[in-house]
């Protein structure tokens, strides 16, 4: 069953739940007309159905494999590759001067979902190199922004990450990595990094990694780490990929999921890099990317949610089983996988304006440089990162669920969802690391981002008391709860009980986002499916706030009360 | 990281949770003395550790092969297998009669529990012997229990089940499987099986499948059924495997999970079978084991979330990253990961409980005859069924969760519980047919199971209040809930209203039956481990009861305004 991306969904979302006018209303974005949105969201839509859905099924059989030190990527990836890259779509959202669109980021998650719900396998390639783009025109020298950026915003060359080590995943400032003065402005990078996505490939001529090193001398932890720039080959005088660097695959990790995307384990011998940003800059650098890369690591989740729906819907559709109480001939009759299929498309609508709404608050903290749009964006960041993902992951388990037996047998495909995106809570910062960021340090303003959003529920709610007074009068419950809830963590002196129920808590957040969300959508279109969708989750989704408000502010005290260590001895 | 099997949690919960004492104190059981049943729970550990648990990583690595239309089990599954066969296992519950130990069937799930726990690809080769020895022995004639009871219970035969066809998986009633009549008392069998478990393989010298098919001149749906015994190798006059059947292996699945386990599809070419029971009985001899095997399969679940839960909490002890606020070097200091932990071994607790108590009530229904102790356990069937098999499959995601990067590499063998387990809450009856099943047919007797059951969760609330007052009051609160869900689900004249809410309903009933069982066993062992543990439950498990019973209680109308047909097009 082919993917089809959600184009005309996206159209709706960006004009009546996230006001993309508010963005392309400003000089930044003034070129993003309704007329070049539409195209743009059509030509993805092109290019994910008819070119990229087709490799999700190949990669997954025929994995790619380490040959000779070189990685050989899946059947149909390189040309795959080649159509985004000649698309321009690397560059959406990257500067014009080296060569990008310019284009809002609110589109790029639009293009990052449809991609990845095409073949998440593949689309982890050329979000690597947006991630990397970004951090090269944020901290990068002119001269290696010249050399660089051209060759990522073209497609030319792809961008890695290179942060994980063994003993240092989570922990960052743990790394080893070491990085020794050359004398001649470069610097020679010695170590070994674990977990580089498409850290080796051959669907592009030069793979660029950013690595996390220390420099002789530099502090222990995250404060002595520093950000190199280390091509697989180094480019001669006029860019050209010349000499090859001291850089090699070791090993292909065997993973659950997402066979089509070389997972490398890399070892650096002396290999030659370039400084971006300033010595012990390195977590500056990382955390300009990190939170768009987190927001992307969300949108994932959300396209395969997508894929995961539409694959479930179709068999839903076609199998006929037993006797349904409607007299509907397919298992769309029986009311138990109604319940599951409307539960998906519910929560893909939520997770999806989640994610749009944060993009749109960086597009408007990028436009007018105002503090309140970025402390939006970075509160709603783990969010989105988070609840898109474990949207992910529940939506294609439940897209099995709806095939029964089927949905185990590899050939149907539904599995291979689970599979591949299982990783996405684990990735760019765990989905309990999310949680910690948002009560920890996103709550650090005294509640002032948060407070604002439910005050935003609060006017969703009341302007819909008209319209769909019922559910307006929960959504505004629901924001009293949480901000109740809100308010329980802030009064905790110990940041451990925040900590405590800090997932919980997240999960609140985005069901009160999804509701109001809904309600948006259902007075943009009041008749129909929209309205019907919002009464669904009102139903279904919404009232799980309770709990999860209640295990978010149960503290730590239960959990630390637990031996484990007396336990399986 | 070798799986310990729970040897003492059983026996603590058979003590103070499940009463195993009035099961014994019957004439059926008197034989199970308490020192029986620890030189039993004892025997079943050494077993499961030491023998079967090294086989689980080598079932998904080298997986069951169809090689010249025999099936070749994985490395070391034959000795495992006979290993198990020449510890009697097979024969635990089954009647002394035909060898085997007559034991109650309470002992027999923890004996599937840990061999799930220990290795599921290959439990499932014993368990479809146990329902097919407990269908025969209600069914068979005498001449047929003579022939196969004996080899089934000693395990040097296995048995099948071949219900499901293309068309006809959980609407059993489009089978199309026919059988003639060869007028000697025999029957030729002809027709195509799917998904047949263990169908064939090289473990034991004969596999003896119990066929659905349908007699000439049969009415179709259910009711024109009839069930068949139709052995590989067909018996001799003196039972010694001889002729070979018309019955073929035509392949196997390639599944997400379970690669030990030989999942067959079966051709049967006039394949020579005699009648179990009546002409057109073929669904009551269905009914007969189905409970049981649905309980086991819960069983499986729960196994399988143990060995998830051990593995994660190894790693977890092991692993540091990162400064903890307890100080605690490794990432058990940190609070979500004890959240994700606990929630793991409360839940498993709660699902073991539940299982356990089916069990009890089988047995003294088998033991008493008594109508009452029939509809505990009918009612607590599909609890049992869909809550140890969610539990298992949401244990095995957070464990794959606690490991973080490493969860998804398979090496680590996290993944693999999450592929194997996954199946279990689809076969046997999908988790949505067990939700049907209780508010269908097990509320049809006016609720009296239900409120006997919510009556009992009353009186543990009661007798806790003076030890746990705090909890025994939100037990009590959530008895009332439930009741009142309950009476909502009896009042419903469209029992589509039921089925809308049905598997929310069945996943509060666990909620509550787990909160009751969880302090029960505080009461029981009051200082220490178990209390945190109830008291965790009861802080971060038992809050979903709310939503839970929102979701329950809000009807099909939500589900059928949805308009899945004008999507996608």
């Amino acid at each position: 069953m082919p993917y089809t991306a959600p184009v005309s969904e996206f159209k709706f979302l960006l004009e009546h739940v996230v006001d993309i006018a508010q963005i392309t209303a400003t000089e930044r974005f003034c070129e993003a007309t309704p007329d070049v949105v539409d195209a743009i969201l059509r030509e993805i839509g092109h290019l994910c159905d008819g070119i990229i859905a087709p490799l999700q099924r190949e990669g997954d059989l025929h994995p790619a494999a380490l040959e000779n030190g070189v990685v050989r990527t899946s059947p149909g990836f390189a040309a795959g590759y080649r159509a985004i890259a000649e698309g321009g779509w690397l560059g959406l959202s990257a500067s014009p001067e080296h060569g990008g669109m310019g284009l809002p980021l609110t589109l790029n998650t639009a293009l990052n979902e449809m991609l990845s719900g095409a073949c998440l396998a593949l689309q982890l390639c050329p979000l690597l190199s947006q991630g990397q783009i970004e951090a090269l025109e944020h901290h990068a020298s002119d001269e290696i922004k010249a050399v660089y950026l051209p060759k990522l915003v073209s497609g030319e060359w792809t961008g890695t990450m290179n942060l994980t080590e063994p003993q240092a995943g989570s922990d960052v400032g743990a790394v080893q990595t070491r990085a020794r003065d050359n004398g001649d402005g470069s610097f020679a990078i010695t170590g070994q990094k674990i977990y580089i996505t498409w850290g080796d490939h051959d669907v592009a001529e030069n793979v660029v990694h950013l690595v996390l090193a220390r420099l002789p001398d530099a502090p222990t932890g995250t404060r002595g780490l520093s950000l190199f720039i280390v091509p697989k080959w180094l480019p001669d005088a006029d860019g050209v990929p010349d000499a090859p660097n001291g850089v090699t695959v070791v090993s292909l990790e065997h993973k659950l999921g997402l066979h089509g995307s070389p997972t490398c384990v890399m070892q650096y011998d002396g290999a030659t890099g370039w400084l971006v940003g300033a010595p012990q800059g390195g977590m500056a650098a990382m955390f300009t990317m990190m939170n768009n890369a987190r927001l992307g690591v969300g949108t994932q989740g959300i396209g395969v949610a997508e894929a995961a729906f539409q694959h479930a819907l179709a068999y839903a559709r076609d199998r006929r089983q037993g006797r349904t109480p409607s007299g509907e001939r397919s298992i769309l009759g029986h009311a138990d996988v109604r319940r599951m299929l409307g539960g998906m498309q519910a929560d893909i609508f939520a997770a999806r304006a989640i994610a749009l709404s944060c993009a749109a608050a960086i597009d408007m903290q990028q436009a007018t440089g105002s503090a309140e749009w970025a402390a939006r964006a970075a509160f709603l960041t783990p969010i989105a990162k988070a609840f898109g993902t474990d949207t992910g992951i529940a939506v294609a388990n439940e897209g099995v669920q709806v095939h029964g037996g089927m949905g185990v047998i590899e050939e149907t495909g539904a599995a291979q969802f689970c599979r591949d995106v299982r990783v996405t809570a684990i990735y760019e910062g765990t989905n309990g690391i999310q949680g910690m960021d948002l009560v920890g340090r996103k709550l650090s303003d005294g509640g002032e981002a948060a407070f604002s959003l439910i005050k935003e529920v609060e006017d969703t709610a009341r302007a819909a008391r008209d319209a769909f007074s019922a559910e307006a009068e929960a959504l505004w419950d629901a924001a009293q709860s949480l901000r109740e809830g809100t308010e329980w963590l802030l009064a905790q002196d110990d940041l451990n009980d925040r900590f405590a129920g800090s997932v919980p808590f997240l999960r609140a957040f985005a069901r009160v986002l999804g509701a109001q969300f809904h309600l948006r959508a259902a007075q943009a279109a009041p008749r129909g499916n929209r309205a019907a969708l919002m009464r669904l989750y009102f139903a279904q989704q919404l009232p799980e706030l309770g709990g999860l408000l209640a295990q978010a502010q149960s503290g730590a005290g239960p959990l630390y009360a637990l031996d484990f260590h007396a336990q399986g001895d």
